[in-house]
């Protein structure tokens, strides 16, 4: 059994992502110096000590625990909990689940993170399904998509939960003090979309929270709510279409300043706003999204995260440990 | 009962949308003069008359059919149905229904349109829901979206008839020879989503389409698919996020461009590219959704059109009503 610390401690899976285990390791040691919390390398230890010294890192205040099992992108998460339980991200939330002040954060297999987290850190009571929050940047303004791809069947009383716990996320992580909570739909009228979504308006309706009642696809650009209600299938799939609309609309824009010598001279003053603009809309930026529901702090990174991300992702694991989040909602989800 | 033409004829709705009838009638007239066929006006005559006088308009191959109901974006289809029969929709899509060579176009509430063209063209043998095709435009690329907002509920074997039908429409109207069939799922993997999804991805593989598996949100921008399936919550949704999205980014680069002099200089450099990089965004080149699987077609236009949207629309009735697709679908619905 590994040794369960008294301070803030961040638990980083150092093997999981696209970048792994260089970005993901320097990530977290600039997030370490941020937060000031203990960091906890988990994985394997070779390969994370040859980062360390490959980048003469002061490992002071840094653990490394060792796992053995490599998870992939297509092991299914019932086989992690039953056959890797040396993996880093089951070792991972173990520990996490069992140390006071803790967060883990992985940029590996989400329905492994999902599944493990659940496993090992429970449910909170009362929360019938857990769900993914994520904070989608819409330059000046963001809001949170809750689900963002946790559930992909759902029914009406999830979407409550949701709401409830998304309300509580704005409050607690963003300082919105009465976050508008939207229920995303195809109309703005009541009795509009499926029957499982008409029964989760009547239940927002009555739940201790702001409801706004239906957003549509495009109020979501519109800044008209602070939280977007959805099951998790639409929120997955509207989560990569926001990245991938983005990275295509810059694309075209880079088009656009190549495209002769005058635009070419155009970008050059254009070069410091776009970056700003750019900016606004990166993921990386905001690193990570939460799981919330279960008992514990589980962060899930971008695949794709580099060093940049990862060290956001232990900013705000760093912001949740401080807050009352769990709590709140262990408060709040029977009210 | 109205007169029958042998000539093609394009019905528009001339009561339906933000802007009319002003800009219907207008739009409407250059779209006649750009196909040449005959146009049918539905709507208030006087109305109608006032416009056509108001811009000088020939009314020379232009009949007026008059409505004397009017339909509010609130009216639940039924009622219009069973209520509005002397409606400009329900007239339109009754006499497109007994119009050999016909289009009907309607910028108006469009549960009212699906449901009056549902009632008055009957659907084709076989197909158990009409779904509503778009094309996205993608810069130089476009795809084709169906179901973008019929079909909140549904069962796999809808599915199904959507990507059959999505596939004809691409290769009548796109002049593409084997489009390429994407399910939308939250991952690659067959096992993905739903059970709904599952068994949808089950009937698609061994429909006789070019299937490549299930395509995620950020794939649809990487002109992965020809065609993306999904049901009509999500596609709803989706549609409406693209257009809000690409709304916010234009305005974000109006910001860019007009922050300083420097930048309002290379504004005057980049004008023209923006604009033709905008105008690769904009749905109103596009014309109009085809609702598929009714025995005729009806085709709906954005709420906001104007008459440069009404004036794609019908070349694009145009193109349609050239087309086999009809024919197609039911040739190939039961393959």
């Amino acid at each position: 059994m590994n040794k369960i610390s008294d301070r803030p401690t961040l638990i980083v899976d150092a093997m999981g992502g696209d970048y792994a285990p260089d970005e993901i390791v320097k990530g977290a040691v600039e997030g370490k110096e941020l937060t000031g919390s203990d960091l906890v390398l988990v994985g394997s230890k070779n390969k994370i000590i040859d980062v360390l010294s490959k980048y003469c890192i002061n490992t002071e205040g840094i653990n490394i625990i060792n796992s053995s099992d490599d998870i992939s992108m297509d092991d299914s998460p019932s086989d992690v909990i039953k056959r890797k339980k040396n993996s880093s991200i089951y070792i991972g939330t173990d520990l996490a689940a069992r140390t006071k002040k803790s967060a883990f954060i992985s940029a590996g297999n989400t329905g492994a993170v999902m599944a493990c987290s659940l496993f090992n850190m429970k449910r909170i009571e009362s929360i019938q399904r857990p769900a993914i929050a994520v904070v989608i940047p819409l330059g000046e303004s963001k809001f949170v998509l809750i689900d963002a791809g946790a559930n992909v069947e759902v029914k009406p009383v999830y979407f409550k939960q949701f709401a409830v716990m998304g309300d509580i996320y704005c409050r607690e992580l963003m300082g919105i003090s009465n976050p508008r909570i939207g229920l995303l739909n195809v109309g703005t009228e009541k009795k509009k979309g499926s029957e499982i979504i008409i029964e989760a308006h009547d239940l927002l309706e009555n739940a201790n929270i702001n409801f706004i009642g239906n957003v549509e696809g495009r109020d979501i650009f519109d800044s008209k709510a602070d939280v977007v209600v959805c099951d998790g299938f639409i929120g997955n799939i509207l989560l990569k279409a926001f990245e991938g609309m983005a990275k295509f609309f810059f694309k075209e824009i880079k088009n656009v300043l190549t495209s002769n010598f005058l635009t070419k001279l155009s970008a050059l003053f254009l070069k410091k706003d776009l970056k700003l603009m750019k900016k606004k809309f990166d993921y990386e930026e905001y690193g990570g999204a939460l799981l919330l529901g279960v008992d514990g702090l589980s962060i899930i990174s971008h695949g794709s995260s580099r060093a940049k991300a990862i060290k956001s992702a232990l900013k705000f694991a760093g912001d949740a440990m401080r807050s009352d989040i769990l709590k709140k909602i262990k408060e709040e989800i029977n009210k």
